[in-house]
């Protein structure tokens, strides 16, 4: 995948991470530190679903449409597994 | 959709539910009632799972083979909004 | 512990499990029926952060102003434990 | 709150995040990309859970033992709070 938009997202969860080290290193009280780093969680749920909406417009259609069944399966299933694994995390 | 296997762990569900409700009149030891809850919450997770592998399977492949472009994008944009979903429960 | 408000939504989340039991017995399409687990698991939640807020009125007041340390301990680590978990379902 | 292991582990994703950004500039598989995001946010409930901790022994014990009753209860509910936004993010 390409997308600036994902990468400058991407750019700045890593400005905010840079900051909560910060914040941590100057004692910043706890549950602060906690909102902070459950707000970059947010972000990148958000990321996540940008990535896989680009990803079901082009791969998923294609090999869905293709005529490769092993393909489709595999496709199909990576789909599965990172639902699966987003109510993990 | 119709699954025999998604209906037997609906059910079981349904009992680990009610066995909760009596763990709560009883004034079962309140960390106790939290896991037991959250046992059931993996238990739906997977079911869920179950629910969308089927679904993939079975609409996501006709609707991305048909010929009818907004029926697949409903589709898709569909997948990507229970992803979406599973991340925020 | 003991909480009629519990009790009740944990009764609503048994007949919304049934619902859905029937939904899928019907056919009802998977999408539907995700949404409904997923409207479950949120009411799960809900219901397992009141759990938590009854129990640290009432357990964790307790053990932490009481004298037994080890007490005291377990109580702040099974917090930690059912925070943990929560992050995972 | 101040944790040198808490400020490793955030410097670590952080270059964990800056490697997913050249990932996706060199257009790598989607999936590939959401299950390093993935990783990310298992790394960070981690620390999440560590910093919680931290505040346990620390704060919550002495709010709790404190005559304060106006802070013992901002204190509690600021825990149930974090709990809450653990079970969305």
């Amino acid at each position: 995948m390409q997308n600036p938009d994902v990468e400058l997202r991407l750019k700045n969860v890593e400005g905010h991470i840079r900051g909560i080290q910060r914040m941590v290193g100057e004692g910043v009280y706890c549950i602060d530190v906690m909102h902070q780093i459950q707000a970059v969680q947010a972000a990148l749920n958000k990321i996540n679903q940008m990535v896989l909406e680009d990803h079901m417009k082009s791969c998923v259609i294609k090999a869905v449409q293709g005529d490769n069944a092993v393909e489709r399966e595999r496709v199909l299933r990576e789909i599965s597994e990172v639902y699966e694994q987003a109510t993990k995390v």
